[in-house]
């Protein structure tokens, strides 16, 4: 299996910033379009455990937009093959102690690259 | 590509359940076995960033025995196509409050399977 294709991973970590700037605009729809949307998908997030495409819909729709802006410290992006790779960084918000982290994983369906499993988490 | 074709998802799952029994019993022969061993292998755990293998393994060497015991409360395995599957699990540990989260990405090398990127965090 290849690590890192270039092209592979040029695709990927352009969906990775893509979702970067997504997120911290509060950009719903960009947001819902990169995740899977099947009910395999789940997202462990700092608050709470979303189980399913549609709990991980519902949570964006009925999120504040407030307070989303981050400073990425650390950034991995790695690829296995040609359709499968992992995004994991670290983070930082402005007021909030500690350190982020962001993993996910992503597949390459025939929509496009999509995540299929994502986990974040508050280092104190 | 196919999701949860019988026969990956079960080779998938026996090793969730092997590392779950090493994990819980402090068996660091299998624990390493059972990461790829590469410096892109990276884990963030519920107090510490890890990554290369190296720095997994010393983890796994300093680590205590004690209090590892838990009980799986929630399990997900996806498999994606033949070579790559996520396990997602909650976790609980007498004592200790809130609910835990693993997340695993597992990659199909020619050594076997292999968790290529892992967080663990606790919900509280």
């Amino acid at each position: 299996m290849e690590i890192n294709l270039p092209d592979v991973l040029a695709e990927v970590s352009a969906c990775c910033e893509r979702y970067e700037k997504a997120l911290t605009g509060n950009d719903v729809a960009v947001l819902d379009e990169l995740f899977w949307d099947s009910p395999h998908t789940l997202r462990y997030g700092a608050t709470e455990n979303l189980y399913g495409y549609g709990e991980i819909q519902a949570f964006r729709a009925a999120r504040s937009a407030a307070g989303l802006a981050r400073e990425v410290l650390k950034s991995v992006v790695t690829t296995y093959g040609r359709d499968f790779a992992t995004c994991n960084r670290e983070f930082r918000r402005a007021g909030v102690p500690g350190t982020g982290r962001q993993s996910q994983t992503w597949v390459r369906t025939q929509a496009g690259w999509r995540v299929v499993a994502a986990h974040v988490s508050m280092l104190r």
